[in-house]
């Protein structure tokens, strides 16, 4: 049995955060599918064991379980010592990122994709809303990003591996990043990163013609 | 001048939590009037010199400015030593809540009530779908609350000052707690901390009729 085992599935960004941090680290991990699109997240029996949130992703690592990316990806660069933080501010501006990442930017871009590339149907009003939403944010990220190369600085850290992970499932998001020309660079920027790998490449899925 | 300033405006749940924070912390802090409602967050120079996330709460302590609620009450924690962490599992207990507070529980309580209460109109579809997801996050936090008193056991923390805050906001939701007795209980247990106050006694505010 690996180190690390991530409960997650392919089309979960999310989970995805989890995966691309534990593969570019290098760390002993092996993925356990959670069969999402067949209702596992919302069965009693996950609730009860897994996580109570009803969420992918969770890491198991030893008698340690966890859920949240935030709290995994955090965990994981204090056990990995990389992409991690310089100092106190650093830490703070990290989480700052993290925390905007969970509020305002995956949140309405994960919701967005859902409607738009798996829900049966969706309301156009709704994915007007949640577009108009993510956009927004878009572009506070594609400000930030035209002074430096990742969200905190010179180095990529946690903050850059939670912000990105929707973002790589291009064309499922139901809108365009090419009005972020630096959004698109900082992605070119994580892609270029030795040992990336895409969402698909990277977790187990039901869906095998989503790619 | 205080030793903390708080950016903030009576009607945000996110500045309350900080509020909230100094006051039952006893910090000696002063409140900066935010002038949301004839949209100064949206204004070039409050991105530019204040938040360019363009949002409240800000705190400014010396030379520290801080913006994101959760990072502001991390940082409160640290320094006053209280309604914080006794050891790591209970700090990422702390911000596991604290994340899903601010990916599915604020997120879409606050844009429900913004919706509901001071938007000028708002989509049936858009409401339902908020409301949808808010309840969906009040049944996970109510039956987590079940078996203890407050969010990570037996004492208040941060996690708790962060989730409670748009619930005291009662009339104004969009949406009944009836339904969630033991988040009821929680919020009874959280307005008996010595000390607390209501968001509108606690922060400035430009519409004198919302309560």
């Amino acid at each position: 049995m690996a180190d690390y085992q991530l409960y997650c599935f392919g089309e979960s960004g999310n989970a995805y955060k989890a995966a691309l941090m534990l593969t570019l680290t290098n760390l002993d991990w092996e993925p356990v599918f959670v069969d999402f699109f067949n209702g596992e997240t919302r069965n009693p029996g996950y609730r009860e064991h897994v996580n109570e949130m009803g969420e992918a992703p969770v890491l198991k690592h030893g008698s340690i379980k966890l859920s949240q990316s935030g709290v995994i990806l955090d965990y994981l660069a204090e056990q990995s010592g990389q992409f991690s933080a310089q100092d106190d501010d650093h830490r703070r501006e990290i989480w700052r990122w993290i925390l905007f990442d969970n509020h305002k930017f995956t949140s309405y871009l994960a919701t967005l994709r859902f409607l738009t590339t798996f829900a049966e149907s969706a309301d156009t009003a709704v994915l007007s809303f949640l577009r108009g939403r993510a956009e927004g944010a878009l572009g506070i990220v594609d400000k930030h990003l035209a002074t430096q190369p990742f969200m905190t600085g010179d180095t990529v850290t946690i903050a850059d591996l939670s912000m990105c992970a929707y973002l790589f499932y291009e064309d499922e998001l139901g809108l365009s990043l090419k009005p972020y020309a630096n959004v698109l660079s900082w992605l070119h920027r994580i892609r270029s990163l030795p040992g990336w790998q895409h969402p698909y490449d990277l977790m187990p899925t039901s869906r095998r013609d989503t790619r």
